[in-house]
């Protein structure tokens, strides 16, 4: 039986955001062939007075508005896909990372809830176990360009999506290390040559030489991912 | 003398993805208001050839195209504001974390330099000393949805852009914790009522449990994060 194609449904209070830059090149032609599957869902549909409210003030006091639980609530109940994960991308969650992509493609699809304002009641979350993931250390105007971000990891490695699968795995993260520099023409530019050893047509020393640049700049630029390495080595 | 608007430069293959989401909500309201500038600038119009081609084999060999860069560096002569860091996303960089964020923020403007296929000339990012920064340890098709959430970020500290500064105050990061949990109404919802504290009216009391959740969520989510506090207050 052949697979289905991947599903994504965005719950989002700007449905015209989607697809976006995932309707262009890469994520876009997959979109097209069918390889996945989009749908953006517009929050503000689910919710029950006449003007059409999403948010509220936050108990206990502070700046900004909650995202209420029984519209979200209806929002999830309405759309989301059966057996697919849940997810919330908010800078309170654990790091998303190369092996949680991984996992995602390789399943039926994600629901992803957009969060916006100062972000979505505790006990919607709690009542839908929902998967709090984060992009990094850093704060968005809302969830909807880190959904962007994780769909289009995801969607590149669903099957058919990238030509060669060799492009997949040499990249950052799969080997443990960050990538090795590439060079390409024109040689020399600017004064500069390419390194010898990748014009020696000598395969093992390019890949020896390859490895190293990976390691050192591994180790400079992020001590966290060579500590890693190490053990996961040793 | 006022400030003059932040200006950003975003170099891609893909113009037609910007402002994409930046011209939605709140970045997209800031756009229009004039409280930033955003200009896409298509790489392949630096292209010489006939076929306009932007790219080339690896060096060394390998799966995947290289960006070259006597295309790129005409690009970034031609385009990048004078005296804007130069920046190139890419899971090989720095992390981006919310201080980098700030600094932008503070700045003039940023030039972003959108990678594809497997990166760019080495050379090219050594020439003008490029600055390298990763959204996280996952893989995306391209630069420009992580240039997306960069300048998201960032548009949303400049002047004016979020209402109430406060809410720029308590959140993820500005404390070197993770936010506590919000509440609003319906209150109770689904059966489960809202903490009792934070209807207290009691403010140290609020800000004490909303201390303690911010502590809890941290530890229990980002050691990495909560050694970094315990340091720091130390």
């Amino acid at each position: 039986m052949e697979r289905e194609a991947f599903q994504a449904v965005v719950l989002t209070l700007f449905p015209e955001m989607f697809p976006g830059p995932l309707g262009v090149s890469l994520a876009g032609k997959a979109l097209q062939d069918g390889l996945w599957r989009l749908e953006s869902v517009d929050i503000r549909g689910f919710a029950r007075d006449k003007h059409r409210t999403v948010d509220d003030s936050p108990f206990g006091g502070g700046a900004g508005m909650v995202m209420r639980p029984d519209v979200l609530d209806a929002a999830i109940k309405a759309s989301r896909l059966n057996g697919t994960p849940l997810i919330y991308p908010t800078p309170r969650g654990r790091l998303l990372d190369q092996a949680r992509v991984r996992e995602l493609a390789a399943g039926p699809g994600v629901t992803v809830i957009c969060g916006r304002y100062e972000g979505v009641d505790q006990r919607l979350l709690e009542a839908h176990g929902v998967e709090e993931v984060s992009l990094g250390d850093f704060i968005l105007s809302g969830g909807e360009i880190a959904a962007l971000a994780m769909l289009d990891a995801v969607v590149r490695l669903l099957p058919g999506v990238v030509g060669k699968t060799e492009s997949l795995d040499e990249e950052s993260f799969e080997t443990g290390l960050l990538e090795y520099p590439h060079y390409t023409r024109p040689d020399p530019w600017n004064g500069v040559e390419v390194p010898e050893v990748l014009k020696s047509g000598h395969h093992a020393k390019v890949k020896a030489w390859r490895q190293t640049q990976a390691e050192e700049v591994t180790k400079a630029r992020r001590p966290d991912l060579w500590d890693r390495y190490v053990k996961r080595k040793t």
